[in-house]
């Protein structure tokens, strides 16, 4: 018998337990399942016998480390913030540990003693990160195997609504936290490096300078470039790759919409607006635009913001009713992000039979010999419902699937890691195919290359 | 024999040195004078038997205490960090206090105590702030003695060049602290009111949504909008203003060429650049515009911010040589905000024989019975040379006349405040018109107001 002792029972981890239970009378495995809402645990929990609810602050050590002397592996679903102080445990009652978040320095710092004490920590095993370091190392590796160079990568994922329940000119709905995706892009020039050359994209322009992306079957997406491709050269051992490129996808057209709201200042966090409580959907948008005692508030926004009037753009910010006046938004003392993720909220939200999708696209350049070779390697998955949606299957199945190769030994590696080796990825990738996660890998040819030039030397 | 002492002799320090000994003699004053730099001290007293240098660390208490027990009163041009201490050992010590800088909370703290010790903290006495208030004051008191009531208040202060040394298609050169013109408008949207309505300007827009101003015999000017307008309600006690806007001048044309640098990102203050020593202008422009093997960096830009090929703006650009390709920047670890200011510096220096300019424009609209009116108050203040700059002696000379204020106790209030009060700003403005500081007040007709159908009522 293995115990299996998991903090946290939130959203994301419906898939996780689920598949842990399904495998545990095969893997003669016990789970312990902590929160602070017990029905959380035992709705999860569905009546198995194989595992049972505990209600703790498993937050607090001396709470949480009488269950962990107990259990032959951890899974941490904690805010990420926690997972030192856990991991700090984990390595003193030397018991291997799982958890989806990133590394943080702290983690890193911990390698030497994980591995003295003999326990792995694998860290970033969801979907981005986990699955995007697992599909991308799988070509990686290969490409090298066979002796060639990687020139170009470029990855993009997004947390979409599947197409069946994609029916709002954004086509975009939320199906993660509406506050990331406000505030997305803010904090920092979004950097990486093209052909050689570093390349700095501010928050003004993030929006606008997209990449479309055409999946097979699923049409075409934009991606915008995330904060940090940069550090991916040192993860994926690609330290002289003169383009790496990281991005988010959305679907093809929403970003130039979304740029309306940057341009306004209506995503800013940093104060709160006068009076916002008063404010209506109206209000708020013309609170960004020039005094006039006349103008409409429309004709303002497309003379400010330079829209034309038959751009399509218009009947997505229509849609959204932001030009409504009558209803209150209601949020005392907010920001305008606070305010506009309300109003987004309402228009945004899944339906009771709406599915989700995560889209994943990698694009690898590489040369072999004199000669340019691309590959593309895509996923798309879609959500069960909205218990079981393709966030959670997504995160919650390669933790689940690392549990398993954990526990059972394939597993060997010992310290702190991600999974980017071939002893993690290929077993996990393999059997995520049974779930239907599933990426097709292609040879583009001609290679779209950057530098033309060099692609005849 | 009244001793005077000033803490800290930096570049604004000459001309309230200047006053001082000037009025010296007649006065009774002796002024002793702390740097860290005995040379610094003693150009400015230039031989004067009035003064005498002082060299010791006057941010630390303990050796700056000594001192401060024999003066009559105490002026600190230290940074504005230190005030609040310096202030609390003059409440121990019940010495006055004059300074040109802002108003800190905990300064504002120090009210009671600076009452009770009989002693004045004398702020914000500088030229902005400091004359801005002053000016502003004198016409807000008028119109409400005269029962009028303030409808529009706007005020825009610039440091820029003088006309005659005005060579540049900027019509712009550095006569202060050049970081603080990179980073002008950057932490947060500017807020202001317009008629009843709350505004808000994002970094983005802030420097395409200028106002467009005319100061008799200097030509046009703009303004963008200052972060701050609102809580100059509570200071001038205009609480229920339906409009109150402060802004920064330039010259007209300047702020649409500076946007595209804020459009390019390259003020960003917040991250390094990759290998910025190897940089040369053009590569610095070329890092923020999209890749392209073949493309220019001129036609890149152009239509990465869609400049027309017969906007003059490019001219501006042109002649800034940011599009050179020769020489390195030769920065190390530098932040954008940081290249771009050493390519400005080298470009944007006043010549030895260039003088300052320092202009100052005030709309006041108040309705008087069931009538509009306005007034404009505006002054244009030209530098001597470039020690006894515009910058200076607008800055030093109100802080000089103060020190008399006080010292001959025309001055008699007590506590920690700003120059709003008649008592202060009166006998300070007529002083400073002998100075060439002179606010010329026009009556507006008609008034100009933004909602014109109130004006009809």
């Amino acid at each position: 018998m293995k115990n299996i002792l998991i903090l946290g029972a939130g959203l994301s981890s419906s898939s996780l337990i689920r598949y842990l239970l399904q495998n545990a009378e095969e893997n003669k495995w016990h789970l312990r399942i902590v929160d602070q809402n017990k029905e959380v645990i035992e709705k999860k929990i569905n009546g198995s016998s194989h595992a049972e609810a505990l209600v703790f602050n498993a937050l607090k050590s001396e709470e949480r480390r009488p269950e962990m002397e107990w259990a032959d592996l951890v899974i941490s679903m904690l805010p990420a913030r926690y997972h030192v102080d856990v991991a700090e445990d984990c390595i003193e009652l030397k018991k291997n540990l799982i958890t989806p978040s990133y590394v943080s320095p702290q983690m890193k710092e911990l390698h030497q003693k994980a591995e003295d004490a003999g326990i792995v920590i694998m860290n970033e095993i969801g979907v981005d990160p986990g699955i995007d370091h697992m599909s991308a190392m799988r070509v990686i590796d290969k490409v090298r195997e066979e002796g060639g160079k990687m020139h170009i990568f470029e990855s993009f994922t997004g947390g979409l609504v599947a197409p069946e329940s994609d029916d709002n000119p954004w086509n975009y709905k939320f199906t993660w936290n509406p506050r990331n995706v406000v505030l997305a892009g803010q904090g920092g020039a979004a950097q990486f490096i093209q052909e050689g050359m570093y390349k700095y994209i501010p928050y003004t322009k993030l929006f606008r300078r997209t990449e479309i992306i055409n999946i097979e079957g699923y049409g075409l997406f934009e991606g915008y470039a995330n904060r940090n491709s940069l550090m991916y050269r040192a993860l994926y051992g690609l330290d002289d790759i003169p383009t790496i490129y990281r991005g988010t996808l959305r679907r093809k057209g929403f970003s130039r919409a979304w740029d309306v709201f940057v341009q306004l200042g209506a995503t800013d966090d940093t104060y709160t607006l006068e009076g916002s409580e008063h404010m209506t959907n109206r209000d708020f948008i013309n609170s960004f635009l020039p005094y006039n005692e006349n103008d409409s508030v429309e004709l303002k926004l497309r003379h400010y913001l330079k829209i034309d009037l038959d751009d399509t753009l218009w009947d997505k910010l229509v849609w959204l009713g932001i030009f409504d006046g009558k209803e209150k938004i209601g949020l005392k003392n907010a920001t305008p992000a606070q305010m506009l993720q309300k109003i987004l909220e309402e228009k945004w939200a899944l339906k009771p039979d709406d599915k989700d999708m995560i889209a994943m696209y990698h694009k690898f350049v590489y040369k072999m010999g004199n000669q340019f070779h691309e590959i593309t390697s895509e996923m798309v998955n879609i959500g069960e419902d909205q218990t079981f949606t393709s966030m959670s299957n997504t995160v919650g199945l390669p933790l689940g699937i690392c549990v398993k190769l954990v526990l059972n030994g394939t597993i060997q590696l010992k310290g702190v890691h991600i999974p980017t080796s071939k002893e993690v990825y290929d077993p996990i990738l393999d059997e995520l195919e049974d779930y239907g996660i599933k990426f097709i890998e292609r040879e583009i040819n001609p290679p779209r290359l950057y530098n033309v030039e060099e692609s005849w030397s």
